[in-house]
């Protein structure tokens, strides 16, 4: 059979591990695709690092019009990143009738409806396995591994570089200030490190997993994000004494009252295995109603961790490149979705959680009843309550309660009632926490 | 579109689970296949029990025949177990044109090649991922996720009753025949748990992961099998000391010298997840040259786990009924697959591996250097080394020594000649270590 034709769109990071992939693995891969795949042309500006990774093995262009529109290509497969560019050139390359693979959790968080219905229109396969969570193979087990199921929720660790930072500042006990600019030196954050930081590129990965699990139309602007910034090691220090990790996690749940879809720094029972994934791993849980808890680990991000998964796709799409619809996994798993408002989006307020509060008070007799009594006014349950010693030049000390679920408007009421205590120094941290068990 | 006829071979756990998760999901099911899936015959021995798990809504028989010979029947879901009832069943299905679903790793372990043909023959598909690791989606990894690697090794912990029987012999520090009562009991383990914690099970479903993996035609007779009825819960205890974990793992690597295939209880540095896979959970490790390590977690058994699986290919098969064989996946993930003896598959006396080795030796001078010296003449070196006090009444001690990586003939020997030494008291425990790393 003839080889399948693919045209890239950006040969960094992740195009120089794909055609290095491809190259190294090319009789492996050959002999599981059933064919060929053969990079034909790469559009990328800088054109002398496109030369020096191919050797003058492939046509290079700075042009992306020339790929998208060259009659020879099969696949174009878009590594260019960001939302303007890049939907311009995989919505031309729809339009011309390619199929497409691309990286690109943010174009896909924001824009995939419309991407994914004009691909509906013109017959052809939008793949997007390396989109989250890298080279662990998360999008096919969502879409088809798990298919039997009724998905209950997912949780996952989606952004290496945060979980990176998250375990030098507990293994270290540095600051997030500290540890951010290491991590900066080593590679593992940006220069402007505000879309890994704040949570956005978690969400848009979420928006993604949460999409295919709930057959529900991308609206990113409905995920709650919150990033790890503020976060302060005393929490991760404390979180651990009573027997927590703290992940960044992205989080998306379904219950009568609608859909939760939110990132934020989330306490973890240390026994569960998701706890214990450090460093710059990915790792995703995902609860299905007959299979129960199943869990993906692996790397997410890096030069041939996410190139394996682009090429994965490119496998699937040199299988089923002549197939018909019918035949194919639809884009996001389900044949009929959900009208965008039909799963209810549920606010911040509206979520259920068990909460950590931390608070800082005067060592004085009436503070922890005054406290206990706000939160049982509100049916706010304790599950832990720890109170550290004031240290010797200090008169107040730091108090640390667990509570049990609760609706999350409950806990910013009792806040806003505990920072009115006369008793009480400063603001209260609150974190939300997951037992991640049923 | 028409649905999917299903014929269910068999109607007790895994298949009243299929029945009942295919009715609970069904609009979910659909809504992702393109079409319903039904069960519209069902041959069981026990029809009082089929008859009140289905309620009259389907067709019953006592005769496998009436339903792989049935017209109206397009795939036939194999859950019999054991060898020959059930090849005969799966072969005259594939005869009379019909696609397989089968969740039964001995089968395909031991006449896999002889199946496989015969559907290729015909072009139907042979479906199995509920064969391996029940529910985890672990076969679709494996045969597409990971589609762009050379896979390295995989190590996976893919018996549910061995792994409770582990896990509760450390955390009771019981022996092992009082454990497997309590799983006999608790229904974890068989009347006659032979397969189970002789590692057979076990190695039936690596044999089809290396099968997968390499390219290799099933040759299970060559699969070093070993399984944990004579381990004793003082070598769990000692490895904990050393900060390691005994979990029974079917493990597969290639190298230059061939492929091994071995299950083997086994120590793993206690820091990795999969030494964290506790209870009757299953997980797999994968390694591929461009991913690296990816971990797949979930139960390895179970009525609606399992249906998990059994679904998830019943959908793939309503979607791809009709689709040539260029479309579909090879059986095995490979379309040329290597010659039988091409991956020579080594000799256990051949592999290479660290070792526990445990021995219990005279508290007397010159011991340890008598043992120490054996080692280095073979090029063994120690890793580190733990003597225990030998008790008041006693006057022998345990000796524990971890070795680096050696091969397999080397160990033996060396314990051959420590076996000789006057101050030994009783033989030599080995069990191999795994660091599962890179």
């Amino acid at each position: 059979m003839e080889s399948l034709k693919v045209g890239l769109l950006g040969i960094g990071t992740v195009g120089g591990g794909t055609y290095t992939v491809l190259q190294r693995n090319q009789a492996e891969i050959a002999n599981r695709a059933g064919r060929q795949i053969e990079i034909v042309k790469v559009a990328d500006r800088d054109l002398a690092r496109a030369e020096s990774i191919t050797g003058g093995k492939v046509a290079l262009t700075q042009s992306i019009d020339e790929v998208v529109s060259d009659p020879n290509i099969d696949v174009v497969v878009e590594l260019i990143g960001g939302y303007t560019l890049a939907k311009e050139a995989v919505l031309k390359a729809i339009a011309n009738g390619k199929h497409v693979v691309t990286a690109n959790k943010a174009l896909l968080a924001l824009h995939g409806n419309e991407i994914f219905a004009a691909a509906q229109q013109q017959g052809v396969i939008v793949a997007y396995e390396a989109a989250v969570a890298g080279g662990i193979p998360i999008i096919k087990a969502l879409r088809e591994g798990l298919a039997a199921n009724r998905i209950e929720w997912l949780a996952g660790i989606i952004n290496g570089t945060t979980n990176f930072i998250l375990t030098e500042m507990r293994d270290k006990g540095l600051a997030f200030a500290d540890v951010l600019g290491e991590a900066q030196r080593l590679g593992y954050a940006e220069a402007d490190p505000t879309f890994d930081v704040e949570g956005i590129d978690a969400a848009h990965k979420l928006m993604i997993m949460a999409g295919i699990a709930f057959a529900m139309p991308m609206q990113f602007d409905k995920v709650y994000t919150e990033g790890i910034s503020k976060l302060e090691s005393k929490d991760i220090r404390y979180a651990e004494e009573l027997g927590y990790r703290v992940k960044l996690l992205g989080i998306s749940k379904r219950s009568e009252q609608g859909v939760e879809i939110r990132v934020h720094p989330t306490l973890i029972p240390e026994k569960r295995l998701i706890a214990n994934v450090d460093g710059a791993m990915n790792a995703v849980l995902v609860k299905g109603d007959a299979v129960g808890p199943t869990l993906y680990y692996g790397a997410g991000a890096g030069s041939e961790p996410t190139a394996s998964a682009v090429i994965a796709d490119l496998v699937d799409v040199a299988r089923m490149q002549h197939a018909n619809s019918a035949q194919r996994v639809p884009y996001l798993a389900h044949h009929q979705m959900q009208a965008a408002d039909a799963l209810h989006i549920l606010p911040i307020e509206q979520i259920h959680s068990a909460y950590y509060l931390r608070l800082r008070a005067l060592d004085k007799p009436g503070v922890m009843a005054d406290i206990t009594k706000i939160l049982a006014e509100r049916q706010i349950s304790i599950d832990a309550m720890m109170q550290k010693e004031p240290l010797d030049n200090e008169d107040a000390a730091d108090i640390v309660i667990l509570t049990h679920i609760t609706q999350e408007k409950n806990i910013n009421q009792a806040i806003v009632a505990i920072e009115q205590l006369s008793a009480l120094d400063g603001q209260v941290v609150k974190l939300r926490m997951e037992a991640l068990s049923r």
